[in-house]
């Protein structure tokens, strides 16, 4: 350990606006470093879930579905998620799997532009490094709409924009290297070109600002299980910008979604706003369990969790760059801030045997086969004295594990 | 209250073989007649969910998809599910809505139709009784496989079968009547038609055998919150018959379908068995207070089960012919045995006010607009003695709420 590093990180610790938030969550000693794949759990949501089962299941019963709030819980949380991607009310619902909801936004965009734009457009552009499932969701939309699937790196994404875009799924964090697109300007090239946006926010929603709004995007997707804390498995939420609602016809009309759901017609007539990206019956548990989770973010601002993300995943590449030798890793995750989301993605040799031992140690960071080691950084639970000893702990291990192979 | 039938409930309950299960529930004096709706909660569930949060989600973290066997509960959980239905392992697995589970098992079908069957039939036949999402939902898989919807009563069905028919969608039980439909024979005529059959069980699994395997169902998918007690918006199942599995082609091939799912490529491999039927990532703590509910199945006998509910739904109308004045009421559920599955369906004047002064005064049914009140029976904890209560405060209440108003 450098003394001057584990001394810089303790005067970052004791200036940091968000330290007192890392008391909102259940943690030991460990280095917690997997929050962009399961956040942690925030101290209150046991209490809270238990009284979900014991009180309004198990006393209330059925009664809780009106007296309770759980008909409405799936539209309640989406406003609870909206401020945090710069969502105005009325446009986030909450419910269903990431993959699910990539199903109804890019099937829901393409009828968009058949309705509202150009019918003949004939491509779906999905960002060819994407989170495997929401390529083969795309492929699944795009083979049960008539539509051309056509995979694009991000950077190639403006080239790629033509006459025939219907719509663009776009993730804003990669998973795998951690790299933020820019979102702003992708949707603006893919609106220049006629074309529906469509954004994937599971790695950036709760790290960094997001501005679907602001910036015009059309509709999008995230999970709340990563930077959102709710639990393993919690559901996702579905943005619809307001001004294609009344447009929105989702591939998936389940009775949740109509405007008269105990009306039990057989008629299917859509609700409106938000409310008409449900599908079936709401997983009250797991979907309370995240309206709890969510009380962490009163009073925090996006811009200073972005600042912290910021400055942890610089100091983490700091503590690497002085305690790692020169050659041992290569980060996959862009140096500059534009282009960083809240992980640092570290490709090493032997890295299936450094992550179990960085593990073994307290340090839990996770495996992207074959080769990369990430990171994550959770604003609201990580200091700067974790990433510092999660370098010093990375050292010691790759020493031991690469003891005799030559460094790159 | 008659002496005679209170006399009687008291000598069913003291023979009742299944009596002894009523203490699992966390029950109070209530008479819980709406485990159609929402299944009353296990006693031993909150506990469960509890170390689930706890010590699952808040110690183990990220650990828990392998040390708690997260990863693998779909289909673990599904084989759990399967002697319910009467399908043997490996071919029921766990997660969704049921409204998601129809999209899957209806274009899974038309599929199965076209690649190994005859692609040229045209048409979907769907119950027109459906409780209405699956209309819907079946609606939006005509239209996104070029197939035709044709509603049909499930009385018509066998006439309406025909060298065009591709998939029969057909309720188990109607959820406003508590109409049993005839599987083995429908299941028969439809195969007979060269068609598939796909079965919804909400309101048969867990209150009736189903023989899944036995009747030669092709698909079949239910919900786990009613006769099953999983849960406010537990998860689904889809039962894929194993002969079938192999051309299984999902309309919603996500992540957690793939053969490999965490080598994260961009080529989509379906993988083998129930697990293809899977898509994002499970709602672990709903899902895990489902598995957790299951327990109280053990060692008991399906068979058993059905023969208490016809006991039991037998009894309540018995007790409502003695109790309400002729005309007061009429039943919409069959008389006969192998009709009834295991709610009672009464039709009524006033029936919003009927059902709201009966569960003010103890006796929770449901309403289904206008005029049905429905009064569910599950016989892991109903007993004899519920039902004549239920008959008696109803005779009370129809008294009250329709003096002045002459019997039909």
């Amino acid at each position: 350990m450098s003394e001057s590093l584990a001394g810089k990180a303790a005067a970052l610790d004791a200036a940091d606006e968000l330290a007192g938030a890392r008391k909102l969550f259940a943690l030991d000693e460990t280095v917690y470093l997997d929050g962009n794949s399961l956040g942690a759990l925030p101290a209150h949501v046991p209490a809270r879930v238990a009284d979900v089962v014991t009180r309004q299941w198990g006393e209330l019963r059925i009664r809780s579905w009106d007296e309770s709030g759980w008909w409405t819980a799936p539209e309640r949380i989406g406003d609870r998620i909206a401020p945090l991607v710069g969502a105005g009310p009325g446009q986030v619902v909450v419910g269903d799997s990431t993959s699910v909801n990539v199903f109804k936004a890019v099937v829901g965009a393409i009828r968009l532009c058949e309705r509202t734009g150009d019918p003949s457009r004939t491509d779906i552009l999905v960002d060819a490094t994407t989170f495997p499932t929401d390529g083969y969701i795309a492929e699944s939309a795009a083979r049960m709409t008539g539509k051309r699937l056509v995979p694009v790196a991000p950077a190639d994404l403006p080239a790629a924009l033509g006459p025939n875009t219907a719509v663009a799924l776009v993730n804003h964090v990669d998973f795998r290297t951690g790299r933020l697109h820019d979102l702003p300007s992708l949707t603006a090239a893919i609106h220049e070109a006629g074309a529906l946006a469509v954004w994937d926010l599971c790695h950036s929603a709760g790290a960094l600002p997001v501005g679907l709004d602001a910036h015009g995007v059309d509709l999008a997707v995230g999970c709340t299980y990563k930077y959102l804390n709710g639990g393993p498995g919690s559901p996702a939420y579905l943005y619809v910008a307001e001004r294609h609602q009344a447009a929105f016809d989702s591939p998936l009309p389940g009775w949740n979604s109509h405007t008269d759901p105990f009306a039990m017609t057989s008629a299917y007539e859509a609700a409106p706003g938000a409310v008409r990206g449900r599908v079936g019956t709401p997983d009250i548990l797991s979907m309370l369990a995240l309206e709890a989770a969510l009380d962490v973010w009163d009073g925090v601002s996006i811009d200073s969790v972005r600042a912290k993300s910021l400055a942890l995943t610089d100091f983490f590449l700091e503590c690497v760059e002085l305690y790692v030798p020169q050659g041992r890793v290569t980060s996959l995750t862009p140096l500059e801030h534009a282009s960083r989301g809240s992980q640092i993605a570290l490709r090493c040799e032997q890295a299936p045997a450094v992550m179990e031992k960085l593990i073994a140690r307290g340090v839990v960071g996770d495996l992207r086969r074959p080769d990369v080691l990430r990171f994550g950084f959770t604003p609201l639970y990580v200091g700067f004295a974790d990433a510092e000893r999660a370098a010093s702990v990375l050292a010691e291990v790759l020493a031991e594990v690469l003891a005799g192979i030559p460094a790159a």
